[in-house]
C-alpha cells in the first residue's frame, strides 16, 4: 500500500488547494493531477469556480474547480498544491484548512512553514483525529551515506539538469509511466516536496542536514531498490548552480546512478534568478556530471530531455531537439511533446 | 573584538575538556591549544594529571593537564575539546560541566547533542547566569546563496582535499598565521565545529539545511570579506566522497575562491571509512575542482599541501612532497614539517 491509498486500497479522495495560481503557477497541483494515484475530487481556486481543470490545460483531467472547501465534495484529505516564494503559509488559506480539518480531512502540505507548528491547526487536528502531514519535515533518523545505493537490484536512472525548473521531476515521472506501459517493473524516488506529495512518501532532500544529503537519497533507494528492475530518481538543481549545487552533488553520489538523463529548456542561456551566470555548453555539463560521478560510481548521460514548451510549432521543436541531441552526443526528445520512446530506449538499453 | 576575547579585550581564560583522548584523539583540543586566541589555563584529562601538554606533543604549549574541573584554575569558560563518534554527550563529563557552570564558566561545545537541550544544564546555566554555546547549532536566518562571495575586497583561498581528515583546517590556519607574519591582512572563515571553536564565530556548514550549504559560506564571507586582503576558507570533505561531497560542493560554489590548495595525506589510496572507494589520481582531482568551480567562478589549484606525519625521515618526506608537486603541476610542501613558504608564495602571487 502507498500513502496515496486509503486503508481499503482505494485511492484517497483529495482536494487540491491552488488559490489564484491554477494551473500555470501551481506546479504541485498540476503534478498531483497528472501523476499521483490520488482520486482528486476538486481543485480550490477562488478565481475560477465553475470551471474544470481541463478548461485551463488540455493535459489535465476534468476535475471541477471550486471557490472554497465549503463547495468541495466529500474527501479524505486536503493537499496544499501551491508553494509561495519562501514557503510560507498564506493566511487566505486558513478558512479552507480549518473547514477541511473540521470535515475530518487530513492535511498534506510541503511548506517550509509546518502546519504541526501552527497552534490552531494542531489543536483542531487533535480534536478531530486527523493528521497534519508536513512532507517537507525530514524524519529524525537520517544519517550519512554508506556508498551502497548501487548494490540494489534495480538499475538507477537519475535526471540531472542544466538549471532548476527544467523538468527533471516531469521527465522522471513520464519515464516511469512509459516504462510501466512497456511492462517494465519501474519505481520512482522522489526528492522534493512535489515528488513526495505525488508518490506519498520520500525524503525532502533539499531540507535535510547538509551532511545527510547523499544519505537521505541512499536511504530511499535501499528501502525499495530490490522491489524494482528500474528506479527513476528525481534530480534537483544543477551541478553548476551558485546556490543549489550541493543538493545536486549529494543526489548524484547518494543515488550512484547507472545512467543519467540531462534535462534542459530550449533556448535557455543563463541561470534562472542568477542571470549573471551563463550556462556552460551542453558537452561541458555531460563531462562534469560523468567525471564527478565516476569516482563513486561510473555513469553516463545516455539521453537528453529538452523542454520546448516555449517553441510554437512542432517542426521548430523537432529542430531544437535534433540540435540538442547533436550537442549531447546522445538521443534526445521533448518527452511531453513527442513521447518518451527515444529516451526510454536509451535508458533501458544501457 | 572576537568571541575569544573577554569584554575587557583580554583573551578569555578557557579550560579544555579532553578526557582520555588527549592529545592524539582530541583534534579540537589540540586545534584550540595551537591556533585559538584563548588563554588556555588547563586541559582536563583524567588519565594524565600532573603532566603538561608539551609532554605529550612537542608542538603544544606548557599548559597543565588536570584530572577534573575541581583541580582547574579560575576560568571564563569550559570548552569541550573532544567529539565522540556520533557527537553525543559522554555522561562521564557531567560532573565537570556542572562544576564549571557552578563556578560561573560559560560552556562551549560543538556536539550534535545540544547542551541547551539538556534540562539540568539549561536550568543550572540560567541560575548561574552563564551561556551554553552550542556552536554546531545553525542560526535561524540562514538562506540560499546569491552568488556574490567573489564581490568582497579580499582574495578568497579555499583548502580542498582528496578526502576527509587530510589537514584542510590545519593548512588554512597555518597559512593564516604565516600570512600575518608577512604583514598580510588575512582572515579565516571556519566551516566546521573545531574551526568555529578556534575562531569564536562561524556557521557549522555540515549541519545547515542542504539548500543553504553554499549560502551559509557566502554569508560569512560577505560579513568579513571587505575587512581583509586575503581570506582563508576552511574546506570540508572531498568532491568525490560518497557521503560528504554535497558539503564540499556547496563550499566550493558558495566561497567562489580565487585560488585552491589541494590537501592530501602521503600514501593514502582509499577513502577513509569507505575503503572500497579508491582515490582518483591527483590530476583528476585538480581537473574536477577546477572544472566544477569555473561556471560559478574561475579558480585554480595553485599549490598542494601534503601531510607526511606518517613518513619517518625528512628526506623521504621531501621526496614525497616533490612527487606530489609533480602530480599537481604546482608547488607543494608539508606545511607543518617544512613551513608555509612555498604554498603562501603561490597563493599570494595568484
Amino acid at each position: 500500500m502507498t500513502a496515496a491509498q486509503a486503508d481499503g486500497g482505494d485511492p484517497r479522495r483529495v482536494v487540491v488547494l491552488a488559490h489564484e495560481k491554477f494551473p500555470d503557477a501551481a506546479k504541485t497541483a498540476t503534478g498531483v493531477l497528472k501523476y499521483a494515484d490520488y482520486d482528486v475530487v476538486a481543485v480550490l481556486d477562488r478565481d475560477k469556480p465553475g470551471t474544470v481543470a481541463s478548461d485551463h490545460r488540455a493535459d489535465l483531467p476534468d476535475v471541477p474547480v471550486v471557490a472554497s472547501m465549503d463547495d468541495a465534495p466529500a474527501a479524505d484529505a486536503l493537499l496544499v498544491g501551491i508553494a509561495p516564494i519562501g514557503g510560507g503559509f498564506d493566511e487566505s488559506w486558513r478558512d479552507d484548512v480549518r473547514t477541511a480539518i473540521e470535515r475530518g480531512c487530513d492535511i498534506i502540505a510541503g511548506l517550509h512553514y509546518f502546519l504541526n507548528d501552527d497552534e490552531e491547526f494542531a489543536a483542531l487536528a487533535a480534536e478531530h483525529g486527523v493528521e497534519l502531514n508536513d512532507v517537507r519535515k525530514p524524519h529524525e533518523d537520517l544519517s550519512v551515506a554508506q556508498g551502497t545505493a548501487a548494490d540494489v537490484d534495480a538499475d538507477i536512472v537519475l535526471t540531472v539538469g542544466t538549471d532548476c525548473s527544467v523538468g527533471k521531476m516531469t521527465v522522471s515521472l513520464e519515464l516511469l509511466e512509459a516504462a510501466r506501459e512497456r511492462g517494465v517493473d519501474a519505481g520512482f524516488i522522489p526528492t522534493g516536496q512535489t515528488g513526495i506529495m505525488i508518490s506519498g512518501w520520500g525524503n525532502p532532500v533539499d531540507r535535510v542536514v547538509s551532511d545527510f544529503t547523499a544519505g537521505s537519497v541512499e536511504e530511499m533507494i535501499l528501502e525499495v531498490g530490490d522491489e524494482y528492475d528500474v528506479l527513476f530518481v528525481e534530480g534537483q538543481g544543477s551541478i553548476v548552480h551558485p546556490a543549489y549545487s550541493a543538493v545536486t552533488c549529494g543526489i548524484l553520489h547518494g543515488a550512484m546512478p547507472d545512467a543519467m538523463v540531462l534535462c534542459h529548456v530550449a533556448g535557455k542561456e543563463v541561470i534562472h534568478g542568477y542571470e549573471s551566470f551563463d550556462l556552460p555548453p551542453i558537452p561541458e555539463y555531460v563531462d562534469l556530471y560523468e567525471s564527478l560521478a565516476a569516482p563513486v560510481h561510473e555513469s553516463s548521460v545516455v539521453a537528453g530531455a529538452l523542454n520546448t514548451a516555449d517553441v510554437d510549432d512542432d517542426e521548430a521543436a523537432r529542430d531544437a531537439v535534433d540540435a540538442y541531441a547533436d550537442e549531447l552526443g546522445a538521443p534526445a526528445t521533448d518527452i511531453v511533446r513527442f513521447g518518451a520512446d527515444e529516451i526510454l530506449d536509451a535508458v533501458l538499453e544501457d
